[in-house]
């Protein structure tokens, strides 16, 4: 029975992975570990981190920095307990099909390595160590400032009495702390050293297909503060008439929609920030970009495309519940992957936008002007939307949509143009041309 | 005005790039910037190696070892004048136009790589040294053999002599081979240092996506003996009729050539070799893989399937000539740039198999199942063909074509099913159901 590939080329039956997070506080290691989280997830790839701190808070809720101390055995009994569960409900969720689990913690020792590996390893799952190594004070600080001051460990604390601690903390990992390989008896392992924020970066012994696709993509992540801008085209003529696809000119709201974008785009991005413009390469996402200042740089990709209803293109959906009834109930039954005859699925959309999601990472401001699926699985990228979900949300026209990655998440603000647009949102096992989306479901 | 991306989603104008190889002689140098060259040509990015040996061919022909002694000063002087010109050569290049130039030499010592660094950066192009460094005796003694007793610099001598005087070549080369930032003061040029075959890969202050790219690339490379052998589905239903495109079920000889392919396929692969089957996820290419051996991998791949022809999918040449008549000679004119409406263009088809390629370049035996244009596209790759030849190429059904990867190109065998198809071939300009190619051409 031939398995169906899941866009990257790999069988989730083959290859256990279990990444392990090395580094000092502070170093960019949850970051990178949800990062990866969402990527894998949005891939179809199971995925799971396991925070150590989270187990270590049941037992030891708010600790000071000397609970961190190497001297402290009551401190390291309890790190150890913590660490050790981690690992034991990981090596569970294995058992039930997990495929990428990430463990975040320091494992800042060698023996602290060597026990995840053995545990791991004898289960059969493959280990590769992932250090995020960092020396620069501006960016450590910053993490302390961002990130430490509001975690759980210091809730309700004076935030300098916090971060004042938490160096304390840090220097207490520094007395023990070994890089991966630093003395030359760990390069057997499977690892990836990330130095000052990619500044450098070691790959070793990376060994298959899996393995690669996380570190290309860890490799490609970068923290200086940016945005990505969504938008669809302005409205259609196809939208007018509730037909999916196709390649329409705007209506004449759409054209307005088009002369205003540059003004709504100002705003949120400001005068002077660089923006690089994004389309599809059909009539309506060009339309829609072509009154936008002269200095963004613009490109096409095919990749943006509309997702290809095939056979339905062009059509209403009165027209494919007539004609094709089946199909009709099929994708809604399951609108993720459900493929139009000669067409596309919304995980074939996936597939063919990773390359665009490797190169936003890559980039800096982006505005993407594009489709409604298309927009749906970028935006589900970012906001790790579940597979049932994001078919399904609600993508008005005519609104800018500016997404944020921060160190744990995505903000998202939405402003619309006020030019008014039909919807071409659609409830399950609806046939109407224009419907409101039902509120809930975000965007 | 908006500019269309190469797929890549570099803008050729935008950098300019010198990737300068690094190395001891026989370590892979010149598989490397070979490869790298066809990936690239193949993405439309300008690609060309300049071989360092070859300039130095013009003076010095046949060299033996003592010419590479750094006390050989006649020698000395005759190698640096070999790089000063193929480094002038490659500056003119980029000045019309040249993206990616690789500079293929030793450049074994410091002082050599800051003299490249400085020439070539002063110019506004960025500098990537790619290291080859392998100790492995195994592999180094295969390049030897392989590659180097063949080199016009060993014409027409005794192998055996050959082999000794270019291990003491190599002797030269260590006494002042330095690896790059060896000693830690070159640690702000940009780099990528691939150890032992890539068993350690180091890659320093990669700066932008195509740097980026080319790394990706060369660190999935890997140099096992292997073969990719490519076949069309049986003849199908629409083939019969000579219409294009479509998800039709395969003839009475389609099928007979289903039947025969595992025969086929066990004399070409042999019994023992494991082998991985990648079809589309089209009828006809399922079909044709269903009776290959239960213990061969299959992945279905979207990214495998024809070309789309949007509007013209299902028609015959001579509907598509007389319903589009501008559509076919704008086709036949430019046809890898040429995109059917609502459909794809060669161009488009190379953009969506580069993730095919990048996992073919890092897999074992793979046999791939798929479609004309498909399989034009992929052959074009492994053996350099040009665009304009490329959409043109014969491909006849009912054959199966092995590639094997050598140190400087591919080898090709073609095996015929002995089962009659109708050809699928079209001349510039025709409309003819049905014709037999023009001999020449390839495949």
């Amino acid at each position: 029975m031939p398995r169906r590939t899941n866009g990257v080329g790999v069988q989730a039956e083959d290859a256990q992975i279990c990444v392990v997070m090395v580094g000092l506080p502070a170093r960019g290691k949850s970051y990178i570990a949800q990062k990866a989280q969402r990527y894998l997830r949005w891939l179809s790839i199971p995925a799971r981190t396991f925070n150590v701190g989270n187990y270590r808070r049941n037992d030891a809720p708010q600790p000071t920095a000397d609970f961190f101390d190497m001297n402290n055995a009551e401190g390291e009994r309890k790190r150890r307990a913590a660490a050790e569960a981690a690992v034991a409900d990981m090596l569970q969720w294995f058992k039930s099909g997990g495929v990428v689990g990430i463990l975040d913690a320091t494992n800042s020792t060698k023996e602290r390595r060597q026990w995840v590996f053995e545990t791991v390893s004898k289960e059969g799952i493959e280990v590769i160590f992932v250090e995020s190594k960092c020396d620069n004070e501006d960016l450590i600080m910053g993490n302390i400032r961002d990130v430490k001051t509001t975690s759980p460990d210091y809730k309700g604390q004076d935030p300098d009495a916090a971060a004042l601690d938490f160096r304390n903390r840090i220097r207490n990992y520094e007395k023990i702390y070994k890089s991966i390989n630093e003395d030359g008896d760990e390069g057997d392992y499977t690892y990836l050293k990330i130095m000052d924020v990619g500044k450098q970066v070691i790959i070793n012994r990376i060994q298959d297909y899996l393995q690669s696709r996380i570190v290309y993509y860890l490799i490609n992540l970068h923290i200086r503060p940016r945005s990505v801008w969504l938008s669809r085209h302005g409205e259609s003529m196809l939208n007018l008439e509730g037909r999916i696809g196709g390649d329409a000119a705007l209506s004449y709201r759409g054209e307005e929609y088009a002369r205003k974008l540059p003004d709504l785009v100002r705003q949120s991005v400001g005068d002077d920030r660089p923006l690089t413009v994004w389309t599809s390469t059909l009539k309506r996402t060009i339309a829609t970009a072509r009154h936008l200042p002269k200095h963004y740089n613009q490109l096409q990709w095919k990749a943006l495309d509309e997702l290809d209803a095939g056979v339905c293109d062009g059509l209403t959906y009165q027209e494919i519940k007539d004609q094709y009834p089946d199909d009709f109930a099929a994708r809604d039954d399951d609108k993720y992957n459900y493929r139009y005859r000669g067409g596309e699925s919304y995980r074939d959309v996936v597939i063919r936008l990773e390359p665009i999601i490797m190169e936003l990472e890559r980039s800096e401001d982006i505005l993407i002007i594009s489709h409604q699926a298309v927009i749906r699985c970028i935006y589900a990228y970012f906001m790790q939307k579940d597979q049932e979900d994001s078919p399904w949300l609600p993508v008005p026209l005519h609104t800018l949509i500016k997404l944020t990655p921060r160190a744990y998440g995505t903000d998202e603000e939405k402003t619309s143009a006020n030019i008014k647009a039909v919807s071409t949102w659609r409830g399950k096992g609806s046939t109407a041309k224009h419907e409101d989306p039902v509120p809930e479901g975000g965007i």
